[in-house]
Parts: C-alpha cells; structure tokens; sequence
C-alpha cells in the first residue's frame, strides 16, 4: 500500500495511536490546528528543532526506517539533554514521497514510539505534506526546566574542567563503514549502532543541571572540536584537550588501526556522536564524577581544562601541542557541496 | 555570494537580526541548542507547525523571496488564529541548497520579519540543514490562551450557525493564474495578493475565543467544504451551506466569468484562503455580528448551518440541494501524484 492510496487524513488515524505516553497535561494531541498542553508553574519551556533530508542527512537503503525514526528523536531529545531539560512533547513534520509504502512509515513511526516511550515523550502534532524530492523529517521537541537549573554555552569560566560522558567517534567509523559499504563492517556492528541509534544523555543532563559547579554544556552534534569550540565562542574564553584522555572505544581503536585512520582526529572531528560535553568548576568535578558513578555507575571522562587565552589547544601525551581551529562539520561548507 | 561561501554560522550570525521583537520572557533566542522561554502561570502553550517544500507549495520563479518568507508564517498564524490564540514565538528550519544566493534568503528572511513585527511574533529557534533537493521550510509557532477559552474543531452543535471572516476562492484564482502564466493575470493582481500574502485572522480569532456562544473553528487551509468537514467529522454532525451567501470577490467573480469557471465551486474547493470559519449558538450570533463589526470595521458571513444528520448539503438560491463529500485539497490523493 503507498502513502497516495491512504491520503493524508488515512496517514493521521494510522499514526496517531500510542503517542501519547504522559496525558496529563495534555488538552488536545494531534489532530487539531495545534496542539494544547499545560505547563507547570514556575518553569520555563525549551524548543529544539531539527531537520533531517534524505541523501543528505541519511539514505534510505543504509538504514532501516525503525532506526531512523529512533534516530530523528533522538538527536533532538540530545539538544534538550544539553540543556539540562525535561523532554515533554515532540511534533512530527514530514515531507513524504507518494511511492514510500505505509509499511515503511509504521516502522519510521515505531523507531520513534519506542524511543519516545523510553523518555517519556508525548507525540502530540505535526504536519504531513508531500515531498517531490525525497523523505524529508522535522522534529520539534519542546522541554521543560527551572530557569535557574538551565545549562547554556556562554557560561564557561577559565579553569573550569571540561568533561564528556562517553566515547567519541564511533558514529563517524560506522558512517564511514556504511558510506564505503566496506565489507569488514561486520566486524563493527557496535559503530553502526552507534551512528543509527545514537544514545541521548537525557538523565544525564538532568543530573548535571542539578549538580553544583557545572557550568556550560553542548552535544556534540558536529564534532567534539567543533562543539567545544562553540562554548569557547560564547564564553570568550578557549581552551586545552588532552588528546590521551578523550575516551574511544576498542573496537573504534580496531577499525582505526585496520584501515590506516588516525583515531584521535576521528574522535575529535567526528560528529553525531551525541555525548554530552561540559565544563565543571575544578572544586567541584570530582564531587560531580564520584555522584554521577554512583547514580549512573558510568564514567565522567576528563579531557581537559577551559582557558582565559582564546587559543584551542590540542595537547599530546608527550606534552607536544597542536593549535586547533573549529573545524569539524559546517553543514554548507562541507566539501561535498 | 552563496550560502556555501558564508557557511551555517555566518548564516545564523546574519539571520539573527531583528528576531526579538518581545524581550520580556526571552531566556535564550536563536544560538543554543534550544530556545528558552518563560510561559505565564495559568495559561496553556500551544504549537502549530507546517512543512513547505519547493516544487510542492511554491515555485521559487513564481513568489518572491519576501512574500515567500511572508506566507510560510502567515500560514502557522493562521493556525493559532484558529485555536483563538495569541502567537508568541517561531522557530524556523529550512532545508537550503548549497547554491541559493545568499541575498535571497535575506529577503526571505525580511519577509519572515515584516509579519513577525506585524503580529509581535519573537523568532527564536530553528535548524539550518543543506539540501541536495530544493528549498525545504519548516515552521513550528507557538501561542497561549486560557485553557476554557480555546476554540476546537469538535465542539459544534447541531442549530450553530456557521460563519466565515472573509472570501473564500481568490488563493485559488491566484494560483491557477500563477501556474498558468495566463496573461490576463495583470487584471487580477489581488488574486495572486491573496495566494502570496495570505491575511492571518489573529486578532478577530482572539476576538472570537472570548465571544459568548463560539463553539468551534477552523482556519480555511485545504478549501471551505473540506475544512468544514473536519468540523462536522469531529463533531459528529453534518451541515447545510448556502451556495448565495459564500463571501466571493468582485474580482474573482469576474475572474471565473472570463475563463467560464464556476465560481461557487473555487469558492467551496479554493484552499489557502486562511479565512476562520467557525460556528456559534443561534442565540448569540446577532450579538457576535454586531460586536465583530463595532471593533474590526468588517463584516462577518453567515453562509449555513450545523445539522444533526451526518450530511453535508449544499443549498442553492432555489433550495435545490446538493450532497458534498469531503473533497478538498488532500495532499495524497491529489490527482498531479
């Protein structure tokens, strides 16, 4: 069955089962003009938004539609996560090709209801319009949190620590993999799920939010140096990585060393990986890394330290140091255009 | 120069201008992962959202950048206007092609914040994404409003009379004549005025939500008859509309003279005329009417009535009677698929 032989409003009724998983607040979830939900007093409300494009963002035969609809919430409840928020509802827009079978879009839709069950996200509106150019998705996702609690890029101070919870680089090998369509990939299952089913720090950033001493953070989206890159901008202030302190993975280690890639530049370039970095007042980080191994009985990794000069260091285990610039992945500069 | 020449973050410090145009709950606007804003304490949030695609909504050689970016947030007001709303904030994600000048989206921009201004809309958000496919736009706007004064699609009762703000067809004189390069289009410059620079109801919808006796509204996007079947749909009843009452202009009927259309079916099928329509207690229209004209110098039309029966009738200046399906412009079905 295709999408043109069910309509748009055949598409709606199918869609709008189990997407409401938090209904209190909720006065009127799809199917109206907008949207209606109620927010608590004294919070104040967040909305991330991102587009995804098809032969751009991700092609079709490199991903199942399950994933991919994982993957589109994903990467915005990661933007709520860096902010120290509470994801609350999302709105689906989508620009749909009139041959994609509505099999397809049931298990897009299913990828996106188990993860939005996962987190307690509603589904509550969108739009559907045809698309003449490819599966083309928007995902707003709106969150909730204290003004105060809120944690933003601007705020990073010299000296503070910088943090990140979790590897980095992963998601580039398995693009890297799918890309090349490199028959080894077999091996690395671990870095295609790392970039198709990226893991959102959505606790994590809570915690932190809480948590005394911290000051900025992001998600690295476009890459770590990139990303990092941003707090310093914002911040005015630049800062040292120490190269042998930035977690990678062994199997990311394997893949590296197989194919001849430098491992440190796919960490620190990579993107879409979607961990959380931050910069934390040196009194308090190691109070914050033993609270969040107590709570999450995960690692805080410390990669190093906010600066008062604006030069972005690079630093290596032998004390050799390397100027970095902010690049990583500028979505119009890139040199594929 | 190209937007692959500035790159996102030049595009980003260059659109950022002018978008606030209320401070005052303002946390954080365009350049974190999320926009953050305070919400005022007993009211609800809403969010309209809506995906224009080039080549599917627009031709870029038939609109300019201005009315394009005038129309792609005229439309999402509209939907806030429906719901009896006011629009506080926009988030805007666009899908570019690498080669689209950079001038262009200056315009389109300047069209975005001619009607922000207009309708004190903060834009504060969004995703700028390449696209390999054309110019892809994605508005998501929020609103607020007390929570019993909200205007839905499922609250008409059989006996309301049915009333529309304004003429409906004009939107789709102006597109045939846009599609049809007709030469004669340079005698009907409001048509293709009111398909580029759709007139959003925001003011008279919140004049509405607090009328006595308004019990459900629409805003008029797929065309009269299928919009008024969303209400009849979602209300269980059915409708008689009077063909002689339809608000239609002068030039549209003039239009349809000279090209032997019939005027009553653009009125009925037109789409994107973005005028509300919107049912009311029997007992209190007089007084609507009345007030309505008093504070907006404008008239509203009465052109049916809401039935108990599920049909939907067309009545004619003899009383001959019509049966109408939903049929309107479904984005699926549409038969140029």
């Amino acid at each position: 069955m295709k999408i043109k032989e069910i309509g748009e409003f055949g598409f709606i009724n199918r869609i709008k089962q189990d997407t409401v998983v938090k209904p209190q607040n909720i006065l009127r979830p799809i199917g109206d003009d907008s949207a209606v939900y109620s927010i608590d007093n004294g919070k104040v409300n967040l909305i991330t938004t991102d587009m995804l494009i098809e032969n751009v963002h991700f092609l079709m035969n490199r991903i199942t539609p399950e994933d991919l609809g994982y993957k589109a919430i994903a990467v915005n409840l990661s933007d709520i996560a860096a902010m120290g928020a509470r994801p609350e509802h999302a709105f689906i827009s989508l620009g749909i090709p009139g041959d994609i079978p509505v099999d397809y879009l049931d298990s897009f839709y299913a990828g996106m209801k188990e993860i939005a069950k996962k987190y307690e996200l509603n589904i509550i509106g969108g739009d559907t319009a045809l698309s003449k150019s490819g599966f083309i998705i928007n995902i707003a996702i709106t969150g909730t949190a204290f003004p105060d609690k809120i944690l933003y890029r601007n705020t990073a101070l010299p000296g503070d620590k910088i943090f990140v919870t979790g590897c980095v680089g992963d998601s580039k090998a398995g693009l890297h993999i799918l890309n090349n369509n490199d028959p080894s990939n077999i091996e690395y299952p671990e870095l295609i799920y790392a970039h198709n089913r990226p893991y959102p720090y959505v606790d994590e950033g809570l915690f932190l939010s809480k948590s005394n001493g911290v000051h900025a953070a992001i998600d690295v989206s476009d890459g770590l140096v990139s990303d990092l890159g941003h707090i310093a901008d914002e911040s005015s202030t630049g800062y040292v990585l120490y190269a042998d302190s930035i977690p990678v993975s062994e199997t990311l280690k394997k893949f590296c060393a197989h194919l001849s890639f430098d491992v440190i530049e796919f960490a620190v370039t990579g993107g879409e990986d979607y961990v959380l970095v931050f910069t934390a007042d040196h009194k308090y980080a190691s109070e914050i890394v033993k609270s969040y191994q107590d709570n999450f009985e995960k690692y805080l990794y410390e990669i190093g330290v906010i600066t008062s000069s604006s030069e972005r260091i690079l630093e290596n285990k032998h004390g050799s140091r390397q100027l970095l610039n902010n690049k990583g992945w500028d979505h119009f500069k890139s040199t594929d255009l």
